[in-house]
């Protein structure tokens, strides 16, 4: 019996991911809701640098609930802070039901591994650029890979399941012993390029690189992030930020996800990316200058 | 024989001060672009603070070349980059001209200056709420004090002269030493309100005070204003941002001129304004990382 999934979210993550379980031979369910008629009828439209990777759900629902207890759910859609994640994912949850979030953010786990204390929960963290371009259509842009372990948790057979189904896609998945230490390290990358990309309503990525004085900024913002987590006890190194700068460099000019929520006029992840980081520095008094300009900018906007 | 204005440019800042000189007796001509038609036909109406100070220009000129030689003209015109000021009021400036720039930043006098040596020039900095709600039509919403000197050159009797004819009409206008503190003590507002409400599409004074986080952003931008104008050798006290804070409290909620012109799709002075504070703090080595950032990000809009 091939492993079972329930992906909840058809947005450029939850498309990607689940159409490359479905190319590893798992059965993959999809939770969508204003995408359900569109992929029911026509599938999920993958234009990825791993090929063409579209695909049809085995099942597609438009609500949690019509699909009841998953064997393995994967969640991959926003994190709001109105958003109640945990009743929203209650009817997809049995006692046996391995909970999978992909997502960007610090401490987003805590909602679902309180209303879900004896569930696992695999925390993921990706690195890649997936955008949804219309309903059923997604664009893969760049990288894929992912890191993934249990939320405080000793990793489980099942980490390693995952990970090897994926890595027979064309993509690396690691299993890790800190996932929190992943998260920062992402944050060097997201609390910067994304609130830059809404302030300037739209800059892309080879646009904030654009200028010795623009580039300068994004460092800044990257710097306060790293010395935030080293706060908090991750001891980031700087040589990371040279690392993100020259990785952005080689992707094409990309939109943020942050960007293309506040250009679709969609709310934006401000907390799950940017307020969580906010929020450790004025705890440990970190000096965050730039980055504070830029969260409390996108707070008088909404 | 009364005196003679012209007056270039019917925004709030033109139309109001050429409204008060003509109270004052004085004859008040306009160059008005966009507006000419319609205050040739209807006047300038101007609904102020200090009553209804709607008028008919003495003259109405659509260009400065039509109007000719001026013994006063006052200049307030929006402080672009691409604007060569020089060249744009050179039809109007004859041996005896006194030019009146009314206009906020720093060293925006230096192309006038330098292209007409020989001329007296008035320098303004105004402190006034005024709007052009649409052509020919002018809202006075608070204020209209103001500070005026020769630039670079002692005061003469027509300094006081200027100020006299303002000082009949209900505002208070005095003659001062040295316009370029005033410019530097006017940036502290300026220079924090302005990019922030166009960084925010358009916050208004009230919301960019609403919260105690907001409202400590604003303070954090004024005294990085206060301390590049320290290392420029203008000893501005600290004091200075409360009392800006708290008359800005006093205020009518209010949309700052930059957050006017970027709604309105048009350009917005963010050299004069911002620009010249960051290129002095960068040449003194002021950290003004809470600026920057939004100098940055404005930049990386246009």
């Amino acid at each position: 019996m091939s492993d079972k999934v329930l992906v909840v979210g058809s947005g450029g993550i939850g498309s990607l991911y689940g159409a490359l379980l479905h190319k590893a031979g798992w059965q993959v369910d999809m939770v969508a809701r204003s995408d359900h008629t569109i992929i029911k009828h026509q599938g999920v439209m993958i234009d990825s640098i791993l090929g063409d990777l579209s695909f049809k759900p085995d099942n597609i629902y438009s609500n949690i609930a019509a699909a009841g207890v998953a064997d393995w759910l994967m969640v991959a859609i926003k994190i709001l802070p109105n958003t109640d994640l945990a009743t929203l994912l209650a009817p997809a949850i049995g006692a046996n039901t391995k909970i999978c979030l992909i997502a960007n953010g610090l401490d987003i786990e805590i909602p679902i591994a309180e209303a879900f204390p004896t569930n696992t929960l695999k925390s993921c963290v990706a690195f890649v650029g997936a955008t949804r371009i219309k309903g059923g259509h997604i664009k893969h842009n760049s990288f894929g890979n992912m890191v993934i372990s249990n939320y405080l948790q000793e990793n489980d057979e099942h980490c390693q399941k995952f990970a090897d189904a994926l890595n027979t896609t064309g993509i690396n998945v690691q299993v890790c012993a800190d996932i929190n230490i992943e998260r920062w390290k992402k944050s060097i990358w997201n609390a910067s390029f994304n609130p830059l990309s809404v302030v300037t309503n739209g800059a892309d990525t080879g646009k904030m690189l654009a200028t010795a004085e623009s580039e300068a900024l994004v460092r800044c913002l990257m710097a306060e992030v790293i010395a935030t987590a080293r706060a908090e006890g991750y001891e980031l190194i700087d040589d990371l930020i040279d690392k993100n700068i020259a990785t952005t460099r080689k992707m094409p000019a990309y939109l943020t996800s942050m960007a293309q929520d506040y250009l679709h006029g969609n709310d934006i992840e401000l907390e799950a990316l940017v307020g969580s980081v906010v929020s450790y520095a004025n705890q440990h008094k970190v000096a965050i200058p730039h980055l504070n300009t830029l969260y409390q900018t996108l707070k008088l906007r909404y």
